[in-house]
């Protein structure tokens, strides 16, 4: 099925191919300038540091459902290995085989394509088997760090979470955004939760797989129109999943990461989050996100902290 | 051969069991305080962010010198794999595989044990090839996020980068603090360049890890006197290698993370961030060094960033 | 809970420690000798060969319930890679990451312990996380061929699979080598089909797993007074699982690994071989299944091949 | 540099495709009919197996030259882990990350391609990065034994191993066939000494890599005359290397994998069965080195063995 006119409307509308020179490879991440980042280090007031990655293990939150995709294997390569000799220091050690998109992480631009074309209008065919992203690798991201915005959509409406099917519009960001007392500006990081990580928590792995709520189709519109720099959301498929329009699969990956240039980062806990800024009523933070350097790199798993 | 009287008589002063309770798993990270970090965040003045993590690829630091920590090998499972249907979005995805502490890292407290023992007295034996640590897993850091302070020892010294056999020493690291023009304090994470890392990234991979500059045996008893909450430099090694006293093997990483239970830091890029810092004479910064959570794990990537 | 009695009565009578020399590392194996793989390829009438492994594939027969033990994942690490330049030869490459025991296998000896003790009374110990099995590790089966005999259980009894629960006796045995029409000597490798991997053929992977018909406690003995060299079957625990006696857990690989110093195989796909027997009568044939010599392995997949 | 009219030539003479059918993806593993290995088994007299393989280890053959082809990483999941409770059975498990040809292995018909092709004509691009080897993956390999005959070229030249630029040519085929004393036929698998082997195994790693000798480009007219089943050798490249035409890279690949259909082995151990066939003067035997069915593998670890 090709795309339809809806999508490419809208992708006209988002686009951002050449805006910051034919050249580039980080896309929104243009956004956040040192002036973005030192008034971003101003919204921390408590000190107070909240972790928003999952644990990374055997039981993580990949079902078998995407081929390849596999949840950590942590296994170790010594014990207490007296490497010098007895009595003195030991020394263990471990290694990993994981997806890099299994867990808590960020998609990096070169994870998606459509019609051949990858952000700033690269040909597909230059990800390679041999070296991963010939362009917008996830190492180019050498920084992640800006001001963090929770748009807390579940509390919003009032919910727990929200209901499988839900599509999260621009008009449900921007109910979180009166919520959140503050405007979204450029250079900002977007959290958006929806709950659904719950269903995860309490042991349903497959239920919060599928099917989920997440982003609608209207979504990359109002990111687009605040200039933000990267959208990280509670879900594993960050969209709504199965789509709003049928046979149209994943069209918010397609209009942020090659359309936008902009990364998206999913399986992201904003449960105590959701706690804290709700409490205090300040859902501003300082967000620190920086993906692993993996050369060539479609994604990369992080370790997201707010600190506020 | 047994660790010699001068060791136990280091590790007598710098143990920290207990100070945090017998059933503290994170030892000095303890040190980093709300109050710590509000402090911490007023560091950043011009917003400017320094990565320091060096690119994670197949001809990393590792030499195969130490067995089973191999450089990351990240595949793509997909490249543009037209998952839904041809003319439709289509789909990249990676894997890797690497030993954790094979790139730019932390070491966790599980990673050396000495005498049977880890940090706060438990049995050496709780590290497990199933389990891995079953106390202080890498993952009980939820997040690493200070002021750090870089101590510029090469450039104090007046060098580009300090000779192999160099041992880094209190009197090096007062030297160094007093460049800093800031007294190091309770919490802080303390950045040690030694230049070291130039070898690496000249192409000398087997000169950059061994023999190697690195911190002497008189460094753990400086870093206790400051409470500082974490120790991170440029070498492959962190302490001087070969060692100081003939036999005696890893006697500063026994001391920083058997005795006082404090996370060290190996293979950090300190280069960008010497010129900058000695460029305005700012030496202190908001660091943001969470690693990734891997349950049960001796160590961890990381992604530093300074953000000035 | 201790090992019961009547394990210890079996273990006495089936304990090869010693037989073979304190320093022995294979055990069982020893029974074949140049002249039983001399007569062994008499066995071999028409050059018929008949596989008997599964398929290595992402889809394996792991479900997760075996912690570390995945199915294969392989990625490529080159597809038309034009190493060389354009127009000329390219290349193609792949790479795996799997558990050993995770498809098709042999369990080696060191795959098991109990009361402290691998074959040939060696300490549990000298398995480490660091080596591996430091006695008896799947390398020392340099090679593993011989006569193969399928004892046909299910086809004895008139069924397509054994139920679910059923242990298969030395009585079973019996009536299975009396179809056969041969008798099991000294050094054959015995292959016990029950059918159940037809489970796994037909999509049920969890079906497959558990619960399973599989050997009998009372099959060692059976094996132990033929001389075996080595048995597997078409099941994922070997021994009939949930266990015949309560919290008596695995003892037929107690026997096997450990007493008997005898390497067993599972989720071997005998249903060809079955009807390929039972269409000429000749249930004897030359098999080859020599694992792949991972140093200080305790187990190895393994694609054995039937030559009749 | 496009191929050379003289390697067009060659290929034209060697060329298999459509010899067994267009939908044919073994290509001259047809040759081993039944009959064939009737008779590959009387070639059995001794019993005495000789075991080809390489052990499998992290500092194998590999030496970091080819990107991706890691030597093997094993690692335990479970050392002694009493699973089901303390008193009771206790389980080791382990896991491996490894290249596909990093050690003793066969190169399926999908590792190589040239002007965009691969054997029977197939597309270069049905190998993908998401299932590997469209046709012909080294699954399709159900079975691989036959007669074996070692053609012993350092023998037959009087060298304990050829120099290292030596091209393997017809001549030399010849002459070693003299010398085994037996004329190689249809079906046959070949396995050609050079002695090269020596240097890995005397730890001289990079040395047994480059410069290397082996085949010949006049070597596939050699096979194709005799319609040989398959070819190994005891080098890293397989072919002469460099090679022996400038800019003409990896030909007799081409010619062996994608014009003739034939799959060719590597780092095949051959000094013990050099030795063995040299005593008694026989040098055919049943040669059983069936790989590991890796759905969709451009590759595989094979532990093959010679008996006698």
């Amino acid at each position: 099925m090709p795309l339809p006119e809806r999508f490419h409307d809208i992708a006209k509308r988002v686009n951002n191919w050449g805006r910051w020179g034919t050249a580039d490879e980080i896309g929104t991440l243009n956004l956040i300038t040192d002036e973005v980042v030192r008034e971003a280090a101003r919204a921390v007031r408590t000190g107070h540091r909240v972790p928003l990655a999952l644990p990374l293990r055997q039981d993580g939150v990949q079902t078998g459902a995407i081929p390849g995709r596999v949840n950590p294997l942590r296994t170790m390569t010594a014990v207490n290995w007296a490497m010098f000799g007895p009595d003195t220091v030991a020394i263990s050690d471990d290694v990993v085989t994981m997806g890099l998109q299994a867990g808590t992480h960020w998609d990096g631009l070169g994870h998606v394509s459509h019609s051949g074309r990858l952000y700033n209008g690269r040909p597909a065919s230059t990800v390679t088997a041999h070296q991963g992203a010939g362009f917008s690798g996830i190492e180019k991201v050498t920084t992640l760090i800006s001001r963090g915005v929770l748009l807390d959509v579940a509390r919003t409406r009032g919910v727990e979470r929200l209901p499988e099917g839900h599509a999260v519009t621009s008009e449900d960001l921007d109910a979180a955004e009166e919520l959140a007392g503050t405007r979204v500006r450029g250079g900002d990081i977007v959290v958006v939760r929806t709950g659904q990580i719950q269903r995860y928590l309490s042991g349903d792995r497959h239920g919060y797989a599928y099917p989920s709520p997440g982003l609608s189709i209207s979504a990359p519109e109002w990111f687009h129109a605040r200039d933000v720099a990267a959208v990280a959301d509670d879900t594993l498929t960050f969209e709504v999943f199965p789509p709003e329009i049928k046979d149209l699969w994943l069209p918010v990956h397609a209009l942020h990461l090659v359309e936008m240039g902009m990364p998206q980062g999913q399986n992201w806990n904003l449960e105590e989050l959701s706690t804290a800024c709700a409490e205090d009523g300040r859902y501003a933070f300082l967000l620190s996100a920086t993906p692993e350097p993996f050369v060539g790199g479609v994604g990369s798993p992080v370790a997201p902290v707010a600190i506020r």
